[in-house]
């Protein structure tokens, strides 16, 4: 494929293209991408996919929620981003330009000819690379200083004190682990659910480049999925018709770069995947892109060894998706968060974060209780006794026995209490609940990235002509109403057919300008994938055609049935040739 | 209506509640809200609802793009943000306590009775007031410092170097803006059209009461509409059918406080709005209040006069929407914008906004141009002849004339020029085209508040029991499917319809716990316009009933149609007595 072409298609059609693009000769604002009237409509189309596949069909498991972008910091300090969240930056101690190190290490070495993988490095290790290597300033030469940490997080001020310090989330995640015992509440306080959310993170990149593949401002679609890491069984997982290729940790370990084939219960029970509801995300995972046009041997997971996950993770795998732009590129990240961020948000907070377990078989406890032996007390402490007894009374048991077995008496509130005043007695209990932090499985998608591959996937030429395969029902436009030529017959005939489209909410283009053949062109362009067209025919005996982008087929139909028409085939994701034999008709193949 | 009961209601059942709960003890953080399940699905169908009304049916005309949340300084000093986006605050000089000045003066003085209105007043005048009444700190009793100015931008820093500041967009607007030439391309380069744009924006409030009517983060639904002053036509104006209830300026300065009624195109005519476009859209948006529930008699436009005016509009109308809870809101704002803000980023980007105006009548321009007088020129430079000619062929014509007229000579490279060493023409030329900057008309919604206004509208109590009497498009979940008891044989038709509808993307619960009657309450109370009842005829007959949740009228249907029976009813609209109606069938009340 041409991929200049492609990305000339994207901008000039108004999919995606670089923001601020009259400033940008006066604002460094690398890392920011428009979406036009095309990529909106494809954007809403990716999403509420996502949502057909990852929530409607489990919507008694999974809940949608909005939390705000500006968070407060005692989040970020609790989620561990303000001590982690950092990339390694370098500063030219001539020239005072800044560098992601890793990046430039890499890219230094690189046009030297030696491949370093700096992934997982210390910023120690970096500096030893840059003094080894002698790597100099590749914009004014000069020495450049110690690398340094650099946080991601984009900082603001909430209100009207300078020192209430926010930030823009990088994740959307965190609104869901510090509403999570509210959406507790509201659900039922049942395990396991989920919590979904979709909206935009922000994320301050050193030096962002890759167009949408890499954003300083971008959308996310994540659930954090809570469970009992004690029965973490999914009812869902044999349901699923799909396999799973894998990188897994030991081969990534190996250095092996072949994924494997697996069935998803088959990564669960031989230990891949750590858990059956992991397995089931990665499996709709997989079915999503398949459905966003992403065949199955250009797309993988690649497991992530300790020291490349993320803080919080005991298990992650990212799902890469081929690109012939940018190679592999990662479109979702699968982790096991475990108990992690609820745990800090627990300790942070002072909110307590635990669950009932209900107990099949209920444990025994064996617990201490310590009652007063008034009349040593009374021997002891005479008129005070009643104040020693109060202090007995506040006491933990546990602590009290201990002292007493240890130092052979306890000092509370200054009354010093030897063994001789109290008698300890062991009670045993049933106990039918314990508590405990749920588990947490993060299925977590970068709208954008996705957005980029599912278009490069449906980009193809037809003699030398592109033509955009999106399926119908991400397709942005979904009709274009074409008279033949511009006759006002023709005219008031379309005008009226695209009235109608748009009353019903059905996203259409009416157009009489030019040659029917480079009309048609431009819509293939753009994917639309039914053409309407108003032909010689329509005023004698009130038919239409309708032309299959894909297949240039054309069948021919009443005008007054034509919407309802429509409107099936966008629902039921039906071509032309579907239409023709559902209804008895007759395909016309006319280019 | 029981406002407390309607609040509880919310939040219980997760429509909306304050963000960082677990944080509230730990951290300022007033003005944010997070929508729970119930409250994102009504989110996304009244935004739906949105586009239906004002770009779906205008698709040639309008546009949908979607911009950074964050952009570089440079546009808000364009766009005047950072001049004139500012509240008045004042200091306490013993706690340190920060106030909004204008809403402190209002409420101490209210407190004695006295009723101010401070709006539009200077930051002097603000300290007047507090001079005068002698106002204290509300906290600690101290003395006032000088009422200064707040700006509400949320500020933070893009990439790696501090200098470089961006900011939290207030409006989604400025997104449209900046990115005019690039969307004007995209639509052909014609005028009139509009850009829309719905998405998250901060303003940072010093200090947020009132829930979703006030929030730091908010989303907002933008139309910048731009078109050529000279020719301002609406075609669309006379097809609305419905009344604007308007106080004019002129009432607004007379203290008139009812609204008057008009129709769309007398409100023009009479120069009380002053553009057809803008006529249009105060009918669509009564048309969208009305579709969300909110009676004509609950709303009214409310003119701005100058001195309340944001600095970039020539005329304003709030929406004013009433509120059991909070008075009239305003709910959008319709302003006149002028060619403001693309005259601003033209200045401020040095790129020509400008368009193209082509005259039907091609106007005659006299230009003025200048020819050298070789032979003069030559007597009186001799050998530097040549330089002189190309001085004076550089020189601005009208400069140059200027300059001789007044002054009797031009000094030109160091060449000083005289009337005689030049030959005056003045030239006729046809222009056919000419250069301006488009005007714009902007509605602009806020919807959360919206959303707030149209929930409290639904609420309402049947015996005591709260019903929700949401239009069923906007009903966050349709339909409830409930069997009457507990039953095996129930539970799995029951479970098989719910499973059902989930597939189909229809927002659906299934329920089976407690008495039938409890559950019906449950889901009146949040909106389920259906009940699908699984009961003792289902097993015998496979007949299953529908309940509608405002009549609470039922019929019965075969179990293997509801799914499609309920498809038809949301989509078209129907009543539970429309389905008997259409069906042939019998309505059945029970309760």
């Amino acid at each position: 494929m041409d991929i200049e072409k492609f990305m000339e298609l994207m901008s000039e059609n108004g999919f995606f293209y670089p923001s601020f693009e009259i400033y940008r000769s006066k604002a460094e604002v690398g890392g920011f991408y428009d979406y036009g009237p095309l990529g909106v409509e494809f954007k809403r189309n990716v999403i509420e996919k996502w949502r057909r596949v990852f929530i409607y069909p489990y919507q008694d498991l999974i809940v949608e929620i909005e939390t705000p972008i500006v968070m407060p910091r005692i989040v970020f300090e609790a989620s561990g981003h303000l001590e982690h969240f950092t990339d390694s930056i370098v500063e030219c101690t001539k020239c005072g330009r800044r560098f992601r190190a890793d990046h430039l290490i890499e890219e230094e070495l690189g046009k030297r000819g030696i491949s370093v993988k700096t992934e997982g490095l210390s910023l120690e290790e970096l500096d030893e690379l840059i003094k080894k290597y002698n790597i100099k300033c590749p914009a004014c030469n000069g020495e450049l200083g110690n690398v340094k940490p650099f946080n991601l997080l984009f900082q603001t001020t909430i209100g009207p004190y300078s020192d209430n310090i926010g930030y823009l989330r990088p994740e959307t995640a965190q609104g869901m682990f510090v509403s999570f015992p509210r959406v507790f509440n509201l659900v039922g306080r049942k395990l396991p659910f989920g919590i979904a959310q979709i909206g935009k993170v922000g994320r301050n990149e050193i030096s962002p480049r890759q167009g949408l593949i890499r954003l300083r401002e971008f959308t996310q679609m994540e659930i954090e999925f809570f469970f009992d890491p004690e029965n973490a069984k999914c009812p869902y997982l044999d349901e699923l018709d799909v396999k799973l290729r894998i990188i897994p940790e030991k081969d990534v370990a190996a250095g092996v770069k072949e994924p494997r084939e697996f069935r998803p219960r088959e990564v669960v029970e031989s230990g891949i995947v750590p858990n059956e509801w992991m397995a089931l995300f990665m499996g709709l995972a997989t079915i999503y892109m398949n459905e966003l046009g992403i065949p199955l041997d250009h797309q993988y997971f690649l497991a992530k060894l300790p020291e490349e996950r993320a803080h919080y993770s005991a298990a992650s795998f990212d799902q890469m998706v081929y690109s012939e732009r940018f190679g592999w590129v990662e479109v979702s990240g699968h982790a096991y968060r475990t108990d992690y961020d609820l745990s800090r948000h627990a300790k942070y907070s002072g909110y307590d974060m635990s669950v009932d377990r209900r107990l099949a078989i209920p444990k025994e406890t064996v617990e201490a209780r310590v009652y007063p032996n008034p009349q040593r007390i009374r021997e002891v402490f005479g008129n005070e006794m009643s104040r020693v007894m109060q202090a007995l009374g506040k006491a933990d048991p546990n602590w009290l026995i201990n002292e007493l077995n240890s130092r052979g008496k306890a000092v509370i509130d200054g009354y010093t209490i030897t063994s001789d005043m109290v008698f300890i007695k062991e009670e045993k209990r049933k106990v039918h609940v314990e508590r405990f932090i749920p588990h947490d499985i993060e299925p977590s998608f970068g709208v954008d990235r996705i957005i980029y591959v599912a278009l490069e996937h449906a980009y193809t030429e037809i003699n030398g002509k592109p033509l955009l395969k999106l399926p119908p029902d991400l397709a942005p436009i979904k009709v274009a109403v074409l008279p033949i030529i511009r006759k006002q017959e023709y005219v008031s005939i379309g005008r009226s057919i695209y009235r109608e489209l748009s009353m019903f909410g059905i996203r259409a283009i009416y157009d009489d300008d030019g040659a029917i053949g480079s009309r048609y062109a431009k819509y293939d362009s753009i994917g639309v994938p039914f053409a309407i067209t108003i032909d010689d025919k329509t005023p004698v005996d009130n038919t239409v055609t309708i032309r299959d982008r894909d297949t240039r087929a054309q069948v021919r139909v009443g005008a007054n049935g034509v919407i309802r028409v429509m409107e099936e085939a966008i629902s039921k994701k039906l071509s032309v040739n579907d239409i023709a034999r559902l209804m008895g008709l007759q395909v016309i193949v006319r280019e």
